[in-house]
């Protein structure tokens, strides 16, 4: 499955025959997490973005009302291309569905923010093992001690993945991960992650896309 | 007069007692172009900025209502901290002003974008003569054959300010310049301005400001 190029998932996913989370696929390609919000609270989450450029690295936002990122991904649908979307009514999951056509606003905006998974193949590539890859799992997640900076109407902590690691591979993941600044750049921390994190594990699809605002990364010895 | 410190001369403006260009004064400070909008426009232009980080690197954006840099100068009033101030309604200049308290509108968001003059006490660190400097003069500066990519409204050429320099002093310019990315980075051009500029050469303060949405730099042997 992961032989399949960024174009061909995109389809997949068009057609609705591809519907997981994406660790591994499209290697080489940037990875990236899609937020959908009306043009009334752009400008705040914008501003959130801005203010937070390590959790949300903005790939591109699109003008109110089209849904085609034309920078990162030219002709492509953000209303369809994605493997699912969760949706979300006065802060609430309402739903989870495979396209969002349907809902598509004229007022809506959207941000793709990058992911992690992008500097994956540039781990594995250097000799740094992958352990989730390598179970075929998504990425662990932690809601941390740590507050982002607020924006308007957004706040929240700060959450990040973790990828267990032996320490001379965590150095060199250091090193390399340095390098991919839009796709969060180097980890907020290495060694016990009870410094930062708090007992709380995030495991499912359903909250992973919950915490899109707050994706980050950190690397446990 | 340019011994004085950031908060003195922040200080003599609110006072009305310094309204001049800026080159050369606060040494070792970021200096910095304010843009004032209503928050009905600050989505586009924060877009706008977002897009083009080289001309436009936003060092802070205030919250709606709030005239307070929090985050680059907390203390600081941005409605009488600065020099001057040019006054638009509906894209034409009516008034210029020494303070804004009056005009001051609870809708507005203020941007704070990076400014050339940020990096020329590190060249002249570097025995880098940078002449408007020498010649107690404001920045030459002209509107490039380039556009900026737009973002809702807005939309421009690209502005360079040109700093004349022997070869060797604009390769030591290019490797300190670099080493500044949100005061504009790097130069966009070497050499011949003819091959990106046109001949509208801008010099006075009143264009200057006019054209805060493009600010930029570009180094001529």
């Amino acid at each position: 499955m992961n032989s399949f190029t960024h174009k061909e998932i995109r389809q997949l996913c068009r057609q609705g025959k591809f519907q997981s989370p994406t660790p591994g696929f499209a290697s080489g390609y940037v990875q990236a997490n899609l937020v959908v919000l009306p043009k009334s609270v752009a400008f705040d989450f914008l501003l959130f973005c801005h203010r937070n450029p390590k959790p949300c690295p903005l790939l591109d936002v699109t003008e109110v009302g089209d849904a085609e990122p034309r920078m990162v991904a030219p002709g492509s649908d953000l209303r369809t291309d994605l493997p699912r979307y969760c949706v979300f009514r006065h802060g609430e999951l309402i739903e989870e569905v495979t396209d969002i056509k349907q809902l598509w606003r004229d007022d809506f905006v959207a941000f793709l923010i990058g992911c992690s998974f992008s500097f994956e193949t540039a781990l594995l590539s250097a000799g740094v093992p992958v352990r989730h890859i390598e179970e075929k799992k998504n990425v662990p997640m932690y809601k941390t001690n740590l507050s982002c900076m607020s924006a308007g109407v957004f706040s929240s902590p700060l959450v990040v993945s973790m990828r267990p690691l032996l320490p001379a591979d965590a150095i060199r993941a250091v090193d390399i991960m340095s390098r991919f600044p839009k796709s969060h750049g180097a980890p907020v921390h290495l060694g016990d992650e009870s410094a930062i994190a708090r007992r709380t594990f995030i495991t499912s699809c359903r909250n992973y896309h919950r915490l899109f605002h707050a994706l980050w990364k950190s690397t446990r010895c």
